[in-house]
């Protein structure tokens, strides 16, 4: 046992000892919970059945009265928050107001999810056609038939667009507020939530949503339940996230396909453009060599290292799960990696491969690209030196298909548009009500919940503080394993019961 | 006028003395063609609605059989020629023996037909519904109504998966041996049929179909007749092709996709690995730097040299109408660069872009590539060089997925597949048969005809040679732009009318 290890031992006992209501509180959520295992599932099945992708908007209205049907239900009274510009989609709201009520808790989590390839989902999955599995697919998981759904086995995944990201906060948040009502567990703080329907696509009006409507979502602490928990498979709570941006590259070649044979050698070839661009980015570490690419980082605290250093490292676990033998970053640690910043190829494409290929030049290649933030990085400025750096290789960089003109013009062009960004954040650790959170996740189980200063992933939570001045912590709730964002997404049934107990103790915070 | 210019006109001059007999016979073939332009668009229409892609073998076979049924109803005996292994797509053979004939003339076309992705097909076009058009999709072209398709203007595309790439071959040769016993004009030679069906798969199993009948494919001199005219639009004599072979490349990252913000800076993104080995083969001018790429290359001949110098050099039109500004090659001619090996990207892909694209790294990353080969280059040995190349970069090759094992064992693994490959062929210019398709091809026009020692493309008739003991020209009938082997494939209408009076006129060459 090492010394941080006995450390936190230490801490979970002072804890425990101070938590014996919230453990019985626990109790009698998890009794709630076994008794309407059946009908928890139904209801999120019906839920998950509806197609989600962000710009989907028939649909995504569609999520919204779900989630309205399923407060009002629960006695919430919810209605919809719209935006300052029309068409926003609305984030879907609702307060439980409590006598003597000591603290406003609000609680967020997202209805829409990233978009879908169905004939990339394997094993027999759809998106919206959410099945158990006996383990996830890529592990050798099946399908369980209708008839031999019950019980419902904890170590069961549920699969679907939006089963982890994030309609699983949706649903714990809102099971949890029905097992302490129907407990008859009295409540002791206000309760908003918060429901939004554009985070996929960047949060693009939650900016909006939050001017228009701060008088009703003032809140003492926003607790964000969003991402997966800890690769340890323990809770985790965190303080900060990483910001984010995409960017999509168009590298023109001839405007019209030509034979590979007859051209070859002469036209030039767009796909072997952009692989060069591509290339010369990083170096064989996967370290982005643009000039200044990691100048404006704040480096971490002494507190925030600390409390990095007490996780343990999953690296080794990781490299044998996912199959790597040597991971980027030159040796750096797992965590000391994700707090950096990063340049990641989300997506080649270039005419066809496999048995869809031809013999020809392309007429383009595209790259999607996203760029993670950290304290001290700024969108604006961490783009203008991806632009830069291109210039500098000799490109015309437009926002737009080159013309004519400009084709004859110029040898190497190519098209960047930048998606809806946004920067960081971060939640100084010490303070009082982040303190609370922590003890309150950590009432529901017995091993030292996680810490973690900032997750890889992002969020625009920097809004957060920008238009509501609000604090807030993030306590996710869904395996890390849940392919989230790709094909076969999908959930562990076990964190769902665990996470309505997590987001009940939440409600009940002191 | 420069010195070549005028040269070239005294022997259009000189041949054109010596065939006053055959420019009459194209006159007849034209007279013909012009009274039955109905009835040949229409039948060519049927036969481009038949899907040919070469692995769907029940459509395929419908192909054949429409063939057969168009060489019955011109009274050729038609037949289906197998390979010697099973489920060999057959050829379509006929022979017609003329008494007292002094030649034997073997006409080559190939009936199957590229991979067609309909999404990118675009301007209304689909791959099996071919339509007329006013010009190409891409500089402006309308579909032309049926109602409105008659008269035939000879300035309109037909659009279709094989409207050029080689149904045109097909049609052309039937049209013309029609034209010629429809118009009653005597045959001197034995005129052999040979349509394949596996051409776009590499000409798998031509070899076997060859060995198997060579006692019925005996020819003076074999006429393939596929691939484009000269971009200048003259008609064009060929004496050699390139070799060809297709690699695929998969390199693979985590066993599952990851959340590029949980994940990124970490795990090895094989979209990163893929850009980097496939910009380290070739420099900013699109010179291979594989070690002992060009070392076998047998440089042309004085003869050849000659020839390539007296075609007018397209590089500038093509440049204005592909919209390339400054092409590959480092300022080598257009010609010079045809008749070096390549090394080309057909296509590259990983996870998705665009609209599709999601934040995730990749699992895998893949590119189509095709290497072009000259004389003195080998298959094998040109695969070799690119596989210890890709050795050398420190990669583990396979020919297939990678175990959980070698995933944790290799830090770079690279999957490598080989399609079927062969090497390029050359028929020396001064053999007396060659002078002898030359002179048949001039004889329907006034302009000199481009004599090329090899074209860009390839075909694998390096195996003619081997096999039958051949000697073979080409002779292409259709139009440089008509987007081959990609999306919106077409061919120009007076293209087809001209082909069948080149083909007639090879049919009575002496």
């Amino acid at each position: 046992m090492n010394r941080h290890f006995a450390a936190l031992i230490l801490i979970a006992q002072l804890l425990c000892s101070f938590s014996s209501l919230a453990q019985s509180t626990t109790a009698k959520v998890r009794e709630f919970r076994q008794k309407n295992e059946a009908k928890i599932i139904s209801e999120y099945l019906e839920f998950l059945s509806i197609p989600n992708v962000s710009r989907d908007t028939p649909n995504i209205l569609r999520n919204a009265a779900f989630i309205q049907a399923m407060m009002k239900k629960r006695g919430i009274n919810a209605e919809y928050l719209d935006g300052l510009s029309p068409n926003v989609t609305p984030a879907v709201y609702g307060i439980v107001k409590v006598p003597g009520a000591k603290k406003t808790i609000a609680l967020y989590a997202h209805y829409d999810g990233q978009p879908v390839n169905p004939s990339q989902w394997t094993g027999g999955l759809k998106p919206f056609e959410p099945v158990f599995l006996t383990d996830p697919i890529e592990r050798g998981g099946k399908i369980i038939k209708a008839e031999a759904a019950s019980p419902i086995d904890p170590q069961w995944r549920l699969s679907g667009r939006g089963s982890a990201d994030d309609k699983a906060g949706v649903m714990t948040i809102l099971n949890a507020y029905d097992a302490l009502v129907s407990s008859k567990i009295p409540l002791t703080n206000n309760i908003i939530f918060f429901f939004e329907g554009e985070e996929e696509l960047g949060s693009t009006h939650i900016a909006e949503i939050f001017e228009k409507h701060k008088s009703k979502l003032v809140a003492d602490i926003w607790i964000i339940a969003d991402g997966p928990r800890h690769v340890s498979g323990k809770k985790l709570v965190q303080f900060g996230v990483r910001g984010d941006v995409n960017l999509s590259f168009t590298v023109y070649g001839p405007k019209r396909p030509l034979h590979s044979g007859n051209y070859g050698n002469w036209a030039p070839n767009p796909a072997r453009m952009l692989v060069e661009l591509l290339a010369s980015m990083k170096d064989s570490t996967g370290k982005v060599v643009i000039p200044g690419f990691y100048d404006e980082v704040i480096p971490l605290s002494a507190t925030e290292k600390q409390a990095i250093a007490r996780i343990p490292d999953i690296a080794e676990t990781l490299k044998k799960e996912l199959g790597i033998a040597v991971p980027e970053g030159n040796g750096q640690s797992f965590l000391e990696l994700l707090h950096l910043p990063t340049l990641n190829i989300n997506g080649i494409q270039s005419a066809n491969v496999g048995a869809m290929s031809a013999n020809v030049i392309p007429t383009k290649a595209e790259a999607a690209i996203d760029l993670r933030l950290v304290l001290g990085n700024d969108v604006q400025r961490q783009i203008n030196r991806v632009v830069k750096y291109i210039e500098s290789k000799g490109y015309k960089v437009l926002d737009r298909d080159p013309t004519d003109e400009e084709r004859l013009t110029y040898s190497k062009i190519i098209r960047i548009n930048a998606g809806f960004g946004y920067n960081a954040q971060r939640t100084p650790m010490d303070l009082p009500i982040a303190q609370q959170v922590i003890k309150a996740v950590q009432s529901t189980v017995e091993y030292p919940v996680i810490l973690l200063p900032s997750a890889g992933g992002s969020l625009p939570l920097i809004v957060f503080e920008e238009k509501l001045g609000a604090k807030l912590v993030s306590v996710p709730v869904v395996n890390y394993d849940n392919n989230q964002h790709a094909e076969n997404e999908n959930v562990k049934i076990s964190y769902l019961w665990e996470g309505i107990e997590t987001m009940a103790a939440i409600m009940l915070m002191q």
